[in-house]
């Protein structure tokens, strides 16, 4: 029988869970809300039950050696602490010993940024020994591999690219900076700015980057300039990026840049390539992952494969 | 006999140069103007006649088996031809080819700021796996230690620091983009500010960095104000270094830094330390590198050192 794993990839929105092979075939999947607004024992709790339903009804088709879980950051790394997080509203939460405690199983929490890198890197491009994977959804993070190898950071904290400040006189962050680049184009930025622009009726909760983009698409003038100023911003911040580290290859995904890959992603590949230095734009591919919405799935495959070539 | 290298720094005002063992004694040292106006060849010419001046003297003493030059950048890797240096007012310049053919020896070419981090790697931070050497100097660059490797990026262009866009609305910089780091916190751009906003008197030409800092300690507060936002702009793109490579540890060198560090440093540290993401800060240690004005010498030490482990 063959050895499976169990993937869970912890959004601020929706919980994906679904289990799997290490060669990468997803045998099942499915979403549920988070719901943290009902508190972090309720989430865990949930999240328990998800798990121990997968195991007794999958175990039987093969062993399931893996528990994978894809955290929110920032999370401390070894003892993978969720810090503070502000979309689910946690703080200092011991995310990998509650889970485990909770499953008497051994559980890998993996901050979910890495956890897409390595998605890319085991099931994308196989070939690239540097790459660096950007998220643009409600935040904005990356997760690099360099050198072939996961890199984290002394405590976990590398990958922050949400928290480049990239417009000094800009708006405040939640993390205390001004003009953070996840403060003007992450989805929650640009719907916080339609909003404000009065592109929303302010009575009509809930909107979001999705809708900003089918204005643009018909043509609306206010949701162009909205995701202009956004992609203008996003790319100064990748090309800071690919001035830093020149790797051969940046892979795009999150919810806001799926959704907005079409009005987004030829303007962004420009604007980088015209801008960072040509030394680091030779050969410099800037794509959106064929992973899609299921890159932090496939990444819970590629923690389990990585620490098996550890 | 002890083995020996050559190392020669080429700065856009100077070169240093020296005599070397691999343990890190230098047993002599020296430094000549760079005078670039005089054209490519006269500073090839230049240093290949150094180089083999200390050949012909000190080769008794022990085989000098390692010639290396810390070049400015961009330089090209593997080919390591200097891409387009406004200081030198090069471009595409063979520098290993073209040091070798004179020679008729082996050369190692390497850029600058990745040298200065071999020699802080090897003779200051020796039990740091991950380092960031930043230096200010004329311009403002970055080599990077990562997982006890020096790390180039795909093409060499890793760590050009200095092209990190941090005021969009910011003046133009060399490289073609507003509001890069170095075109607010260089030593020239300090120097630049200081002319334009009449510290300096236009007819007194050749003044810097240098004598910014020493009227900023006689309380002019033009000077003091100049410097401010230097620091200001300069703890910006620290704190995004640090939110994405989350370092052990950032030192810090270059003539203008090592020149205004009485004045900066404190500064420096506390506004980072303030405005990173906590985990990344836990443990930073931000310092000026003690090797001083001679971390390129020691750095060329760690370049053969590097080889050596390979």
């Amino acid at each position: 029988m063959e050895e499976l794993l169990i993937g869970l990839d912890l959004g601020a929105t929706k919980i994906l869970y679904g289990l799997a092979t290490l060669d990468g075939d997803i045998l099942y999947k499915n979403t549920t809300p988070t719901n943290h607004h009902y508190g972090l024992k309720t989430v865990l709790d949930n999240m328990s039950r998800i798990i121990t339903d997968l195991i007794n009804t999958y175990e039987k088709k093969g062993p399931i050696k893996n528990i994978v879980i894809a955290s929110p950051g920032p999370l401390s790394y070894p003892e993978k602490i969720v810090q503070n997080s502000p979309n689910l509203n946690w703080d200092r939460v011991a995310l990998e010993k509650e889970m485990q405690k909770r499953l008497k199983r051994p559980v890998i929490v993996e901050k979910d940024t890495n956890v897409a890198a390595l998605g890319v890197h085991y099931f994308e491009e196989m070939d690239k020994e540097n790459l660096i994977y950007i998220t643009v959804s409600t935040g904005i993070g990356a997760g690099l591999i360099l050198d072939g190898k996961l890199y984290r950071g002394t405590h976990g904290g590398a990958g922050e690219f949400g928290h480049m400040v990239v417009k000094p006189s800009g708006n405040i962050c939640g993390c205390g900076r001004y003009g953070c680049l996840e403060t003007i184009a992450s989805g929650s930025a640009i719907a916080q700015d339609a909003y404000k622009q009065g592109l929303f009726p302010a009575h009509v909760k809930g909107l979001g980057s999705k809708e900003v983009g089918e204005l643009a698409r018909q043509g609306n003038p206010l949701a162009l300039a909205i995701l202009d100023e956004a992609v203008e911003y996003l790319a100064i911040g990748i090309a800071n990026l690919v001035n830093i580290f020149n790797p051969p290859s940046i892979v795009l995904g999150g919810g806001a840049m799926l959704g907005l890959q079409d009005l987004w992603l030829d303007k962004l590949s420009e604007q980088v390539i015209n801008s960072a230095f040509p030394l680091n734009t030779k050969e410099l591919s800037l794509k959106i992952t064929k992973l899609g919405g299921d890159v932090g799935l496939y990444g819970c495959i590629g923690v389990v494969r990585k620490s098996y070539l550890l």
